[in-house]
C-alpha cells in the first residue's frame, strides 16, 4: 500500500485535511493539483508535496487519483485528466453515486469522510468516519487498505445509503449550526454576545457523545410545558418564519416522545427543573 | 457571604449541580428540601447536607432560599414556606419574571444558570453563565457576591432579556438536540448506528467555540447547490413534515447569507469541497 503513488485532485477544505492525513499515515502522496494555482501552492507548501494548476502536468502514471473537487466540476476535471487505465479513481462526495465513473474506467470508488472540514480547524483524521465503496474486488482491496491506514472508522456503504447519510449529516451539522446562528441573532437583538451560548452549545453536543438524543432531550416541548411554549410563540409573533420553525420543531419533539414512549415527565416533576 | 445560611428548595437536575457547586465555593448550604423524600434523600446523601420532604421542617431562620422547582409549582411551594421576612428569596427559572415574589417579600431575585443539566453529567459550574436580577440594592449585593463565588460568568440581565435568552437557548439546545435525533433516525432506517454521526456533531459544536455560526456554516444551502438540495427533497418526499423542515431551514440559511453578505461561494469554488 505504501508503495502506491497517490495524486490529490483539489486543494480545498477536504484536501487540506486529507493531504496531511495521507502523509501522517505513511502513504505515498506524490502530487497535488488545483485549478487555482494559489490553492495548489498553499497546500503544496503546507505539505511539501509538488503541486500544479495545469491538468496536463498531472503525473499520468500514478496508482490512485483522489478527487476532492465540487460535485459539479468532478466529471469535467476527470475528463481533462490523462491517467493510465489501471489507476484507481476515487471521489470524496456524499451525494455523487459510485457509477459516475462507470462509463470511463474499470477501477473506481468512493472515499467519503463523514465530517465537516475547514482549513482553520485541525482534526484527528484517525477519528473521521470514512464511508467507502468500490467498483470491483481489486479496487475494494486497495481502497480498504488505504482507508484503514487513514482512519479507525471505516465502513463500506452503498451509494444509496451514503446519500441518506449525507442528508442526515445536513440535519446534524448544517441545520444545527444554523440554529446556533438563529439563537445568536436573538442575543444580538438584546445586546448580548453569542459567547454567552457557547457553554450550552458545547454541553448539548457532549451530552450525546454518551446519551442518545432521546435521553438528552429537555425543554418545554419535551415536558409539554404549554405555558412556556405559549410565551415563546408570543415572543416570535412578529417573525412568521421563526414562529413556524419553533412550532414545527416543538411539535416534532412532542411526537418523537410519543413514538419513543419516553418516560413521562409527569412521573418526574423534577425533570421540569432543567431550565428548558 | 460564607456566613450566610442557604436553603435549597428542590432536588432535581439543577439542584443536583447547584448544591455541590455551593459547597465547592465554600458557601454555607444548610438544608435541602424536596416534595419527594427519595429526591431529597438522594441529594442529601450525595452532599452530606441535611434534607427534608416536610415544608414545615424547612429552617425558617436562614438567609437565602434558592428555589429550583418547576415554574408551575414555584408559588405554591413558596407560599407553603415559613421564612423570616428579611431572607433573600431566589428562583432559577429562565421564563419566570422577577416580579413573581413582589407581592410577598422585600428581598428577592433570580439566579438563572444558562446551561442544560442532567444528573448523569458532571459540569464545571465555574463556567456556567449565571444571569442574575434582584429586587433592591441589598439583594443585588448579596446575590452578586454569591453568584461570583459560584461562577466566573455572571451577568445582570433583566426579566425581559432573560425571557429572550431562554428562547434562544431552546433553539441552541432543545432544537439542536432534536435535529441530532432526526439525523439518528435516518441512519437507523438505513441500519446504521447513531455513533457514526458523533464525530460530526462534536466538531459542529467545537467549530463555533472559536468561529461565529456564520463563518462555520457549510453545506448545500450555504453554497446554493440546487442539485443536492433537489436530491435531498426527493429523499424526503414521503415525509411531509421533514420536507417542510428541510425547506424552511435551507431557505433560512440562504436568507441569512444574503443578510450577512457572506463571501459568495462562487468566489471560492473549493468551499464546495466541504462535504455538505
Amino acid at each position: 500500500m505504501t508503495t502506491k503513488r497517490i495524486v490529490l485532485i483539489g486543494a480545498g477544505n477536504v484536501a487540506h485535511h486529507l493531504a496531511p492525513a495521507l502523509l501522517n499515515a505513511g502513504l505515498n502522496l506524490c502530487q497535488i493539483y488545483s485549478r487555482s494555482i494559489e490553492s495548489a501552492r498553499e497546500l503544496g507548501r503546507k505539505t511539501g508535496i509538488s503541486y500544479t494548476a495545469d491538468l496536463f502536468a498531472v503525473y499520468p502514471d500514478c496508482d490512485i487519483y483522489i478527487f476532492c473537487v465540487s460535485d459539479d466540476s468532478l466529471l469535467s476535471v476527470f475528463k481533462g485528466l490523462r491517467v493510465n487505465k489501471n489507476a484507481l479513481i476515487l471521489h470524496t462526495s456524499g451525494s455523487v453515486p459510485l457509477s459516475v465513473f462507470e462509463a470511463y474506467v474499470e477501477n473506481y470508488g468512493v472515499l467519503y469522510p463523514l465530517q465537516t472540514f475547514s482549513k482553520k480547524r485541525v482534526l484527528n483524521f484517525r477519528e473521521v468516519p470514512l464511508c467507502i465503496e468500490a467498483s470491483n474486488e481489486n479496487s475494494r482491496t486497495l481502497l480498504l487498505a488505504m482507508a484503514e491506514q487513514l482512519s479507525g472508522q471505516v465502513r463500506e456503504i452503498s451509494s444509496d445509503k451514503r446519500g441518506k447519510l449525507h442528508l442526515a449529516a445536513v440535519f446534524a451539522n448544517n441545520f444545527t449550526n444554523h440554529l446556533y446562528g438563529i439563537a445568536g441573532k436573538m442575543l444580538e437583538e438584546e445586546g448580548l454576545d453569542f459567547s454567552l451560548l457557547r457553554p450550552l452549545i458545547f454541553e448539548t453536543a457532549h451530552k450525546v457523545m454518551l446519551l442518545s438524543p432521546e435521553e438528552a432531550q429537555t425543554g418545554p416541548a419535551r415536558r409539554n410545558d404549554e405555558s412556556i411554549l405559549g410565551k415563546h410563540k408570543g415572543l416570535l409573533k412578529n417573525d412568521k418564519k421563526l414562529l413556524t420553525l419553533y412550532s414545527l420543531l416543538s411539535d416534532s419533539i412532542k411526537e418523537s416522545l410519543v413514538k419513543n414512549e419516553t418516560k413521562s415527565v409527569a412521573e418526574d416533576p423534577q425533570m421540569t427543573l432543567t431550565l428548558w
